[in-house]
């Protein structure tokens, strides 16, 4: 297999008024794009200007005359778009493993909301996200939304390694790690707003934490803040048949509809999970033209259940991927979780049809990127759309025999094919180096917090 | 981290009589034996003389005076026993994606069976199978049962590369692509039993293919001739509900009674799948000894089932755990493969109890071993049972907090985090690499064939 040659050519200052700057070409790759028609270019090529595409198509012989400030040769790579974690809570990586084989309720009321009253700090959240994102990265993903507390560290974290971040302080009714009550946490988000309106990385999003968390008032709250600031929001939903149980008692209707009631949900809204929607749930949903992300991994090792993809798409909901946060899934790879779909809608409908691959990717990427309303931005490789572009070796032998790209990346690919990820058109992982950060420095920070928090969690 | 220091210290040949020379010395790592007692040692030291541990304990003081040909420095490492893969078909890697997203049935019948005619040979088989080995080495995994044509072929390969296999020659009604009828088969699995009887690494199977594809008196013959020669067997077995379905309309039985009731079951026999047993099933395959092998992966990807391990093991029923071929996964990671159970046993139960990540260990390891006859040999570490054994690099963010690692092994680590494997005392792959074959060469050689099948494989 040949190696990826980093070369470079001069850059020439545009003299000539057609004559525009390149910043990075990528050439000679196979280029998934993901667009609507599922067009693909091998070889193809890719100019990136600042941090959009600007030209994509055939790496033919009129490319060879291309100058850039940086040259890429993919010379046998296959491209995608950079994936799209639509639910995560990146700094629970500090938890990874603490509460073995519980159930959800269990689990977060015994372990986890005392871990985090103790545990989690600006500190604890700035290194656990890294260590998220370094996870996420290596597996090719370029976007992740996060839910959790301190996220102004997140955005420092995405920042320093240079990842896509769309950030929620998590609501809730009663006290949180960062905050003594809601509205403490929706004023801090609209402080969020402001500061990072104008960061080409960071979207604030607003995070109610679930139904069952937070009270009418605060989730009318929450979204009318969403509505005055325009922006995204995203929430727990129907995650377990007890919290279905819990909100019908409490309010007499479907959790669905309690926040559509409240004016939560809308075409800029993520819903996560999704595992218990009754008939007049999924007509909300569409109608609302909330996004449903599907968080496969999670729901399977809390024993959740499983998401009924076939009854959302019927009703024309679109269906996103999250991996969920470090402690329950346990992994950050948004390929194995797109993996992980594919089977369990396959055994749960005891149908391998119902699922293709090429729809699993979009899944995968664009869904993710319309969900939060950035369709128009991000998800699939396009001329004007933002350069998030994840670069795959498939020379392994699990690539072989090279029958079907996406076939291959929803049954037999593994994380560590990827090699290297350009977001915001900058390369911030490089033949799965970190160009941006220490990683063993890094590493060490974690592995004195894990040792601590390990020490101290068995203590009374 | 500490890399991993490979030294050597003089090789004393013993001249006074209580003076034993040791071959390998493997020291300071966290050893999981995964014995009956669930013993661990941590740091721990194997001594290994030949192909077996001679010595198993702490890493102690007294271990510095130890005097061997070669000393593994393993610090900072996780040890376990080599895996076990109890079901593949190695060889058909070379169809890896061949005919998406079909059933059980739509892909033999219209994709599979044709191409095998076209493509099996005894060169393909060996190529094919060691490329599958280095997949499954590089994920830990010691040996594997093989279900396939051109047997002795994969016994080359695994000579080759140094895996421990159990080779079964494809047993069915109708031509094979290596023998035109069952008797020859069955003539094949004698002379190939005399063959590798000596054979260190290789062991010779009964392997009828599955009750659908084998009649009354193929199965009765092979069910004599495993009793005969004294060695395990292995088959598919209620696969799908169209094989209960068949086999109930042709026979008026269940699959399993069929195989029972013409002495094919046992305590030496391994029954693959298992997703359809009835009550009476469940009886005929404890009263018998007869291992259930669970594919979880393949019984998602094709839309089959799910293994309802509770009922199984509730009736004391001994399951391991096995990948299917690189064709119906379609990766080859036992470690991918135990974690899959994991999550799919968690979901259909509801119950995030009802598995922990000990017992999927013991399915990858002792269990697999137990069912093919050679629990005495295999599966744990232990003095007296061969030195097949793991070596796994903790280091990545995803082992920290380092709680537990069952904990880690069964929901968030890679396979890519094997470092080292030994198989019957042998270092067969070392810091990921292959000592004992060319691994360009081989990608090389099975990259000409996948293209050549690519090609071919739409000509009519």
């Amino acid at each position: 297999m040949d190696d990826s040659r980093i070369g470079s050519r001069f850059y020439f200052i545009a003299k000539m008024k057609d004559q525009i700057p390149i910043d990075l070409v990528v050439t000679g790759a196979k280029i998934l794009t993901l667009d609507e028609h599922f067009t693909e270019y091998d070889p193809g090529v890719i100019h990136i200007i600042g941090n959009r595409i600007h030209h994509i198509g055939p790496d033919d012989a009129a490319q060879q005359a291309v100058k850039a400030r940086r040259i890429l040769h993919a010379d046998g790579r296959i491209i995608i778009p950079a994936l799209f974690n639509s639910h995560n809570h990146a700094g629970m990586s500090i938890f990874r493993g603490l509460g073995n084989d519980l159930s959800l309720d269990g689990w977060l009321n015994h372990f986890i909301w005392p871990a985090e009253k103790r545990f989690i700090s600006p500190e604890t959240v700035y290194i656990g996200s890294l260590i998220s994102m370094m996870e996420m990265i290596r597996s090719g993903t370029g976007t992740f939304s996060d839910m959790y507390f301190f996220e102004e560290e997140v955005a420092r974290a995405a920042d320093k390694i240079g990842m896509r971040a769309i950030l929620g302080e998590g609501v809730m009714d009663f006290p949180t790690p960062s905050h003594p009550a809601a509205f403490a946490t929706l004023r801090h988000t609209r402080e969020m707003f402001n500061e990072f309106q104008d960061h080409p990385l960071i979207t604030i999003s607003v995070a109610a934490h679930a139904p069952y968390t937070c009270s009418p008032d605060v989730i009318r709250k929450a979204a009318e803040l969403a509505k005055e600031l325009n922006i995204c929001s995203n929430i727990h939903l129907s995650e377990t048949i007890k919290e279905v149980e819990t909100i019908t008692s409490r309010y007499g209707k479907s959790p669905a509809k309690y926040l559509s009631d409240l004016g939560f949900l809308g075409p800029q809204t993520v819903a996560h999970h999704g595992l218990y929607f009754n008939d007049e749930d999924l007509d909300i949903l569409a109608e609302s033209g909330t996004t449903t992300a599907t968080i496969t991994n999670s729901n399977m090792k809390l024993g959740s259940g499983s998401l009924q993809l076939k009854k959302l798409t019927k009703k024309g909901i679109h269906v996103s991927i999250g991996t969920d946060g470090p402690a329950s899934n346990n992994h950050q790879s948004m390929i194995r979780e797109l993996q992980e779909v594919a089977r369990v809608q396959k055994v749960i409908y005891q149908d391998p049809t119902v699922i293709t691959p090429p729809e699993l990717l979009k899944m995968a990427t664009i869904n993710g990127a319309q969900g939060y309303g950035m369709g128009q931005q991000l998800g699939s490789l396009e001329v004007g759309k933002l350069a998030d572009i994840t670069i795959i070796d498939p020379g392994g032998p699990h690539w072989y025999p090279p029958f079907d790209p996406y076939n291959t990346i929803a049954y037999a690919m593994h994380s560590g094919d990827v090699e290297s990820v350009i977001i915001n058109g900058q390369l911030v992982m490089e033949q799965r180096v970190f160009p941006n950060i220490d990683e063993e420095e890094i590493l060490d920070q974690f592995r004195k917090i894990s040792q601590q928090i390990r020490q101290e969690i068995h203590q009374p």
